[in-house]
Formats: structure tokens, sequence, C-alpha cells
């Protein structure tokens, strides 16, 4: 068993439900023959972060330390581990752990994000029972196959930037891969936040025509930058009715409300598909007439898989997709939480751990 | 232009909403060069007809004909007409037109049921402003590529078993093919009745485990023998827990309550896919969250184009796949839909006009 270089990782944890965190420190899990030791050096706010902090999803274990759009060094790697070497630069996103058997109904699908034995980067137990610790730290100990180098240009240009791909970045990009989004295709996004801002660019790499959807008119030029084609406000009825039976694919990125998703499959071509990547509260209601006499499925998306997260990585770079993100040290990460809490992030936030040794 | 048989075409026609028909004649439209005139001989009773006949759905235009379980002789055809022959056994479904055209986005995919100039068989539209009148009549005159020669297995051996194949069968054919269902897969089938019954059989030939849910245990015997595995009392949680998380695919043939399709998600593989082909009242309400965390899709499907027809006559006369029958005189057409009318065909009913004129 290898020695690892922190005997104890110093992280940031929510202690109880509400929107702070504190110093916390735990000492972490053994390095086994297939994990890695990671220094963190920067770390992306999820959405799902807050959630688990406020306790508002089916209980939090705390003291939890969340976090799972991490980017960092590898400082030590189990005697197995031939894939990665001391000092690469690697990430880490939503999942640190599936079986990978062959056996796997999931896993053998490249689904292993929905494979039982699944542990996500927080809140989640180990097989041992040991609870997962997310990025919010100095360090993370995880499988070598839920490590992820990042590719070079990433590194050489603004490696932050490499944060929110782990998690925002594959959770848009993969199920555009996944459904098979190609040139030619319109595509709409509605919501634009930190998933949304990605989506159009991950679109439009793709060589769809983006059809934006946004009650923010302020958003338009934005929107267009990042490469979309159109801007919808929603508050505008005719601009709406403009986009009606346009659409191949909707990926829907913000909560909206449980009611609308309906008046989403007008803006739908016969045979195209929903995608909802936000949760909404209460069950969206939809019309089986609707659903068809359009043929339109609504479906859903989870992260992606070993394979979908380094496509996503290697798509990035290729295409230079970055997300607008506001940088914070990791010593402010209360101000972060409450600026992100706010909903006035644009669009994502990375805590940066050098800024705060420095 | 060529002349027809005949001048005036006798049919049983709802004169105003409710659920009888009484005997009234209209005047064909002419016979054109790619049009057929067909002799009925037998029409299916489809749940759409009384749905129409009752003023149900979005305003029945009286007198409204229904019938579009057809199938008949030729008698005449039109001068450009070259894939018939006087005398040929032939079939008409759901849709006597539709564009057609490389340019349509919906036929050029084979989707031509949902072609913006679709004419449906009764209670719709043509171009030039005539309503078109269906097959509880003597004859049907439409455009050949709407008529479907019924292969020679089906002529020989009971005929009659054909017409419920044009709407019900290629309703819950076209799905399965399109999405792809295949040996080996688990698929679920709700509701055993007039669709149902036959979403078994064409699920079976295509070598899927079949799971059929219904709160009628008197029907376990008949789905085991149409070709299910399975049969899940759906009043019994047990049973219908033994089932979770299994099927690939579940068709939705039975109308149900709207507040049970969430549940539909707990028997999905992740994802599966869920298809509507009833519609209950209401929107059906789902869970974003069991969408998103199964990757499950939701969608529908409107009967099948003229490939797919093609595909369901030549499949079900292969797999000698028949729906379950009873027989009505056409003069004793209003026993029948009361019958129908009441939820006691089984499964699907047949108006004979042989039988009348004998």
């Amino acid at each position: 068993m290898v020695q690892g270089k922190f005997d104890v990782i110093h992280g940031w944890a929510a202690m109880n439900p509400g929107t702070k965190v504190e110093p916390w420190t735990y000492k972490p899990r053994p390095i086994g023959p297939n994990d890695i030791e990671i220094e963190i050096q920067y770390s992306g706010i999820c959405g799902s972060d807050l959630h688990i902090i406020k306790g508002e999803w089916h209980g939090t274990s705390y003291p939890a330390i969340v976090g799972h759009e991490i980017v960092g060094r590898v400082v030590t790697k189990g005697e197995k581990v031939s894939e990665f070497s001391e000092g690469d630069v690697v990430g880490v996103g939503a999942q640190v752990y599936a079986c990978l058997q062959d056996d796997c109904g999931q896993c053998n699908r490249g689904l292993d994000p929905h494979c039982p034995s699944t542990v996500y980067t927080y809140n989640s137990k180990y097989a041992d029972g040991e609870q997962s610790q997310g990025g919010y730290a100095s360090a993370i100990r995880v499988d070598a196959n839920y490590v992820f180098k990042i590719p070079d240009a990433m590194v050489k240009d603004h490696l932050e930037y490499a944060a929110p791909l782990m998690c925002a970045g594959v959770t848009t990009f993969a199920p555009m891969i996944r459904k098979g989004v190609k040139k030619g295709d319109k595509v709409g996004i509605v919501g634009i936040g930190g998933l949304g801002h990605l989506a159009i660019q991950y679109a439009s790499a793709l060589g769809a025509e983006v059809y934006t959807f946004s009650h923010s008119p302020y958003k338009k030029q934005e929107c267009l930058e990042l490469g979309a084609s159109h801007f919808i406000n929603t508050s505008n009825a005719e601009e709406v009715e403009s986009a009606h039976h346009k659409l191949d694919y909707l990926f829907v990125t913000s909560k909206g409300k449980a009611d609308e998703y309906n008046d989403f499959i007008s803006l739908m071509n016969i045979g195209g598909t929903i995608v909802l990547l936000a949760l909404p509260e209460g069950k969206i209601g939809i019309g089986a007439g609707e659903v068809i006499f359009t043929g339109v499925s609504i479906t859903g998306s989870l992260i992606g898989g070993i394979d979908i997260l380094k496509q996503t990585l290697e798509f990035s770079a290729k295409h230079n997709i970055r997300p607008i993100i506001e940088r914070y040290p990791m010593e402010k990460i209360n101000d972060a939480l409450e600026h992100m809490n706010n909903g006035k992030a644009r669009y994502r936030i990375v805590l940066d751990n050098l800024a705060s040794r420095n």
C-alpha cells in the first residue's frame, strides 16, 4: 500500500442544512492499488452542491464536503495505476466509482452513471460504508477509472476553465452525442445559465442551428456570440410562436415551471426529442394527445459515463469550448455560495485553491 | 375520367352526437387518374370511430360515415393506376391521402401520417373541401397510394381478420419497428384490449419476452396463449413490484389514469422507452427526477405510414398474427356500436357487408 501526501484532507464542509460551509478535516481512505491521490487546484460550483449543502435532496449526511468539478495534479498513485504519472493534470467529475463489469447491464452499455454500485463524488457511500467527500478541499483520493487527463491545450490556456466541464460540460454534451445531434439539426436550448451557455456552444460546434429561449432579453447578445442563430424572448408570445414546430431537439436546462413543459412540445418538429437536464418542482404535465400526434419523445439525461467524459474533454479542447466563469479564492467560498444561491453567477463559479495559498 | 360502379354510396352515418348511426347515402367524388374504387366487404370498428360518432374529438362534421379498417375488392381504377387490377383484395386504413413529395419534411422520412396535407379516412377534408367518408358503407374511393394488397394467405384464410390490422395492427406494430424492438428485449403491454392483444402477438413474433399488465386476472390465460411470458395483475402490488426495472419498452394501449404514468417509469430498465398509444383524459404527470435518473423516454405513436402498413400486413401474414374478433352483419351495426361502447368487445368487432347482402 503506497503512502499518500495528505494524511489529512482540509476542506470546507456543510455541517448542517443552510448555505454556509466551514473548515473541516477528514482522514482520507487508503490509496488502493487502482487509486489516485490528487492535489486540487480548481473546483467548480454546481447547482447540485447547493442542494446537498441545504439538505434538499433526500437527506445529506453531514459533515459533507461537496464539489464535483475538480481539476488538480496527480501527487500519488496506487501500484497498479499505469495510465497516469505524478504531475499529470487531471479532472474528476460527479462520479468516482462504478463496477465496470461486463455483466453489469448498465456499465456494459456505457451507462455507468446508472450502475447500481455507483459512488458519487460526495454525499455517497463506498461499499465499505465510508462517505465520499468532494472537491471543496485540498485533495481527493479516487479510483483511477474516474480520473481524466485534461487535454494539453486546456492545461496551457487557463486551466480553471476545465473544471466546469467535468459536470456542466458533460451533462450538456452527453445527451447530444447519445441522441445524435448533427450538422443541420435545429436545436433549442431553454435556460441560459450554467448548463445552457455550454449547451449553446456544444450544439453549435456540432453544426446545429441553435435556438435559444430565455425570459431575459439582455442575454440575447451573449447567446449569439456563443453560437446561437436565434434568440427567443419567452415573454413574447409572437417570438415563441415563430419557433413553433421547428426543433429536432430541445434541451431544457432551467427548472422552469412544471406546467410549461407541454408548451415545449409545440416547439418540436414531428418526432423531435426533448431532453430534461434540470429538475422542476412537482410533476411535469404532458398531454398524451400532443405526444401521440407529434411523436415527440420526452427524456432526461444524467451526467455521462467514462467514454463520454473523455469525449467531452477532447471535443471541448478541439473546438475551444469554455465556460464563462467567475473566480473566487477557496477561502471566499461562502461569498461564492451566497452569490450562486442568489442566482447571480454568470455563469459558473470556479474556486481557486492556489489563490488561497499564494 | 373513368366511370365507377357506385353512383351513390350507401352507408351508415352518425347524424348528430350520440352512439347511433343510420342509413345515409352520398355521391362519391369522381375517380381521378390515381384513384381506386373499392367495394367494401369488411369494416372493423375502432375506438376512434366511437369518439367521432359521439363528437368527442374537436368536433365532428355530421353526417359522418366512420370506419377505417376496411377490406374489399377493387371494382374500378383510375387510368394511371398500374399496381392494382379489378378484383384484387385490398385494405384501406385510417389515412387516404398525403402529399408524398420529396420536399415534405414528414413524407420524405416515412412519417406521412404527419404530413400537413394528410386526409384521414373520415371526418377529414380533401383539399377541394369535400369531406372524407369512411368504411361503414358499400364502397369507398381513395388514392391508390393508400390502398394495400391483402396478402394471399389472409385472403384464403378468413379475410375478415385482415380488417383490424389496417388500424389496430399497424398502430401497435409501427412503433415496435420504428423503435427497434428485437429478439430478447423485454416488452411490456399495458391494457389487454383491441390494441393490446395484437401488441402481444407482434412483440412475441419479434422475439421479445412479453410482460402483460392488466387489472383483469381472467385475461391471464389468453395473454399467455397470445405469446406473453408474464402476466402481471396490476391490482397486486407485489406482482407489479416483481416487474420493476425490467422493461426495455412499454406500450400503453389502455387509457388508464393520468396519474399512473409516473409509476410506469418504475417498470423500466435504464434508457427504456414508454410509447403511448391511447389517450388518457387530462395531462399525464411525469416526475422530472424519475426521467433524469432513469433516462427513460416517453413518446407516442400515430398509426403508420405507407411503408409500415405494408410491413404490417406482410409480417402478420408470415407470423399468422390475427385479431380476436366478433362479427356483426353490417345491418346490426348499432348493436355492434352499443356492445363496443359498453366496453364488451373481445377484442375487435368486424362488420360484414356480405352477410347483410346474403
